[in-house]
């Protein structure tokens, strides 16, 4: 309770949207788990889709957060923090069987005017970016289309958790990944070697 | 209005219920929308959640329905019917945006008793096992695996088309599937050949 309302509100509201759905809570219901009220949840945010938007930005600072500390620690080894994200994504998606709130709020969302869509757009986009300069670093030769194949199939992993739970096709989600790296890396290998030969 | 009330108010919600989301809205709007009122709704389906249940039901029987029709046309020719498959999943995803129904229900029903989870969980696995049996059909040598890495893509394509739109990593998604399937078709290809000189 010491910490500012406008903090509480947003924690708060970011674990009851995880656990009701976007449209499964009210500000009422809000406000009071927050210990505070709706006039100052609207004094902060001035409505619910703007403190929708507000708790998915706090989402995407929070996981582009962690991405800067991968960064840092494997900054000599990009490869391996390649892997290290497949089997993080993983213990993630088994740890929170709800998802990415993010990719979550993009289904639940219907309105194309929505304040979150911009939101949503941003930290898809830049976290799909970071994946293709590290799939780069990593000497991936078409590291574009790994970050996009690997995109897609951790959203496809989290999405189908949801479904079908962790025994569904989610639970080989780490092999497939690391087959799919594994003949990237030896395509760039390849035309290293065709290089080299050529060269020669 | 000369098609029995049942099939009218599945049919209004589905259509509603796509562009609103499942609780974007209630079962008065659905009534008038389909010509009948909310006493005729409730005795047809008993409540909103079994009125869910009913419209996610209808959307997987048309699926598999769909899945039979390309299997008798294409019944000599599994492989073909495999990329006919991916370049579909495509285009279904591009000709509608929402994605698929039954996936997003996965995400916007948040209680694990609803009598929708049921449902979600048969479709998503029948429709998954009958990729695997196309695999098998096509004479892929991991026919699990790959019907696995399939399923994830195309449920990350339709979930990435709802965060970043058409131009985001689904807009690859043709080209990663084939490319996965190509690598699986090639190790099948290895290993008949390997047979073949292990029996000389």
């Amino acid at each position: 309770m010491s910490r500012p309302p406008r903090e509480r509100i947003i924690e708060t509201a970011r674990d009851l949207f995880r656990k009701h759905g976007l449209r499964g809570v009210g500000v009422d219901a809000i406000a009071e788990a927050a210990g505070t009220n709706k006039m100052t949840l609207y004094r902060h945010f001035g409505s619910k889709d703007e403190l929708i938007a507000a708790c998915l930005t706090e989402a995407g600072c929070e996981a582009l957060r962690e991405w800067d500390e991968w960064e840092a620690e494997f900054a000599d080894d990009p490869m391996k923090l390649l892997h290290e994200w497949i089997s993080c994504a993983l213990s993630c998606a088994i740890e929170d069987p709800r998802g990415c709130d993010i990719a979550n709020a993009a289904v639940e969302i219907t309105e194309p005017e929505h304040p979150a869509r911009k939101v949503i757009e941003h930290f898809k986009t830049e976290y799909r970016n970071r994946l293709a300069r590290l799939c780069r670093q990593a000497g991936v030769k078409d590291a574009e289309l790994l970050a996009d194949a690997l995109t897609l199939l951790v959203e496809g992993a989290r999405v189908s958790w949801q479904s079908v739970g962790a025994k569904g096709p989610g639970a080989r989600f780490v092999e497939i990944s690391e087959a799919i790296v594994a003949a990237f890396a030896r395509q760039a290998q390849l035309s290293a070697d065709m290089n080299v030969s050529a060269n020669i």
